[in-house]
């Protein structure tokens, strides 16, 4: 569960070698802990001629407590935190030459574990096609650039719509340029319209919400216990009875409820809401991260293999949401948060079922996320890359070591990376973001 | 431009070798030669309760020379050369179980270069979250087999919406299934609403076809012209002048016309159009193919470098267009077709430029194709992997290798590949094919 390689290039001794054998150089990444700044240095903005959120960026930046520059102020040898680019104002190809000019002499101007954030208008909503051309070909640019700059930089395309939820946009600038992003980039993230409300406190952005995690006995799904309740939320930690003595463990430590139940039997929907009805009355925000993987390949598979990861992957989680639905216990800003992953993304050798079941849970996102609008529900998932479990601790080193350094960042991503990321989909300030499966892969290579 | 490990691999003393060792195994893809039949065996086609294609598809197989089989009446050790599947009939996830009962026995029984294709729903055209989600799985299952089954197989899904046009489908099986398709896999392709008709000949699909290709004095160009000829079209190959010694020897050798024209020039849309009008009088197919890389990292790239792979790739394909849709040159029924990038899809370190211009180009297919639907005009692009040409060889040996294995197929594709997969989309039978971007990768892992 550990990456020793990691460990080492970061160590003085290993720094040494590994500069001088021309090794891959893992660096070390800024990762969130309450109470710290959302950068380590100040964050440049700049803005194509014509740009709408200018004024709205510019605004939640001061109120964050971040040190603004501009181009006109900015020196050659300023380093910065940030490279924050409102390219809304691009209407046509001709135009895109503007990001170069704002990137080009900034490029090594970021300190480590830097942000770079374009800012567009999604292509769907551009009256003319040649609008629509321009925004979509800034998701070339925000790609390499992720794969360029290096040193834990992250680099996002967020496309705003005209009539977008100013606070959702805080929520999604908050979380991308923090530490709690550390291990996403190369993503494309819409922000729309929907009901979204500011926390009280930044800090503790899940206040007072009822939040499932079901699988939360260990691996991802116990980090991300931890993270919800370290920022406010009442948690509910579920997991089957087998795993009883370590989920346990899990709610006692954050000082949430476990509940034993295995999510594939047919009565688990009603006892679930049931349970959730009588002890909470509601639940905020569901997330559905329990899941399993029964590798072979396709020809050597039994239908056991196949039929269980269905179900406890996808089928079970579509009857839980149907009961919740019905029973109206996810109230009007709730959440349904899946877990996707790049097998579902990019299909995979010997898992024909896992790729499967992961790529339904994309489908419940697009299909779910549209229809629950007017009950103002949001529908998101995370797909994880390579990240550093015990399912991944299992893996042959030398098929563990080219997943782990075949992403932008050159290492796996840690459990709690997920977690943040699914944390972030929950806040009650992410009311408008929906409809997005968000890569927490270090900008894999692995794609489609 | 040739892949001496692959021609290695092929031969006796080659395959020796590599099975004792364990090298990589690049298979020798079965490609198209006219009058070839589409398939190398009989193929097995299988259905799902409920489906709505399986009518069509065996009517279009059968007139197609298709040996068909079905699962009543295969035997253990037949092989087949395709394994056709309906999987539209599936509404629920828990139905998906069909897709492992067809596929699991039948995981060795395909022949070298053999064909898996799935037929499903456009997920967005699904009435109910629960049947959009088990169609959108569906492309989990279809590239995890094309990662697994070897030998050549590809491996697609075909989404056919509810009231597609019969042609089209007939238009793109008989793609998909031909060994026109050898370096396509992993795709999912959309067949839906449009004109098209098919031709007195399915082996000079092209037939009559007045197509403009751009760029065609060599690479990727020069083989499109080649097989747009052999398929019937009569073709104006267009280049720079100083590429006009190739161009005329590409042109005289298929009988088409040569043009010699620098497309960035202020006046190119209108000379070209005027050319089209005098000598043609309309433009069936326009293939913007012209292209050019200037790689460099942002830091160390000059504005020139931007600015020229902007308005090459991107700015000036707009401009033609604009002036030949303007003056009604592109008739009912004609084609845009664009030629993007896997790096215009993954970002790619050293080719902002390159990428940004690419990912523009999947922007256009998406923003044009809807607003040229009433005037019955498809616009697609194909987006490359890692093609044997000029470009790709001058890729120092190592990073070349890994671009050449990084895929299903274990080996680059050719010129032909890319210029046979442009071929079909440009076919009168493929007009309800529209706003796809199509891979030509083999399947590479790369992508985001």
């Amino acid at each position: 569960m550990t990456d020793r390689y990691a460990s080492f290039v970061q160590s003085a001794a290993g720094r040494a070698l590994v500069k001088r054998l021309g090794l891959p150089d893992p660096p070390r990444l800024r990762r969130h802990h309450p109470g710290d700044p959302l950068l380590t240095g100040p964050a440049l903005l700049g803005a194509a001629v014509g740009g709408r959120l200018a004024e709205p960026v510019t605004a939640i930046l001061t109120a964050a407590g971040v040190e603004l520059r501009d181009t006109g102020t900015a020196a050659p040898q300023d380093r910065f935190g940030a490279l924050v680019y409102d390219a809304t104002g691009i209407t046509d190809s001709t135009q895109l030459r503007q990001l170069y000019d704002f990137f080009h002499p900034q490029a090594r101007a970021l300190l480590p574990s830097g942000r770079v954030i374009v800012l567009g208008t999604p292509p769907s909503e551009c009256p003319a096609p040649r609008e629509a051309t321009a925004q979509r070909a800034l998701e070339g640019l925000v790609r390499s650039i992720g794969k360029e700059f290096g040193r834990g930089t992250t680099a996002q395309l967020v496309q705003v719509t005209g009539d977008a939820n100013d606070t959702s946009l805080e929520s999604a600038l908050r979380f991308l340029l923090s530490g709690r992003s550390a291990y996403v980039s190369g993503q494309v993230i819409r922000v729309g319209v929907g009901a979204a409300s500011a926390p009280a406190d930044w800090d503790r952005p899940l206040d007072g919400q009822v939040v499932l995690v079901t699988g939360a006995a260990r691996g991802i799904g116990a980090a991300l216990a931890r993270v919800l309740a370290r920022d406010g939320a009442q948690v509910v930690a579920l997991d089957v009875p087998a795993a009883g003595d370590a989920l346990a463990a899990v709610a006692n430590d954050i000082g949430g409820t476990a509940v034993q139940l295995d999510l594939t039997a047919p009565d688990a929907p009603t006892r679930l809401a049931d349970h959730l009805a009588s002890r909470h009355g509601r639940v905020d925000v569901v997330v559905h991260n329990a899941g399993i993987t029964r590798d072979k390949t396709l020809g050597r598979m039994d239908a056991d293999r196949w039929d269980q990861v269905i179900d406890v992957n996808l089928s079970s989680q579509e009857r839980i949401n149907d009961v919740l639905l019905e029973r109206e216990l996810i109230p009007a800003g709730g959440r349904i948060i899946g877990v996707s992953s790049i097998a579902g993304i990019a299909g995979n050798r010997g898992q024909t079922n896992y790729a499967t079941s992961k790529a339904g849970v994309i489908g419940l996102v697009d299909s779910l996320a549209p229809a629950l609008r007017d009950r103002n529900i949001s529908v998101n998932a995370v797909a994880p890359g390579f990240i550093e479990t015990r399912m991944t601790a299992r893996i042959p080193l030398v098929v563990r070591e080219a997943g782990r350094r075949m992403n932008s960042l050159a290492q796996g991503g840690l459990p709690e990376d997920v977690a943040e990321t699914i944390g972030w989909l929950a806040w009650p300030a992410s009311g408008a973001v929906s409809g997005n499966v968000v890569r927490v892969c270090g900008q894999s290579l692995l794609g489609a």
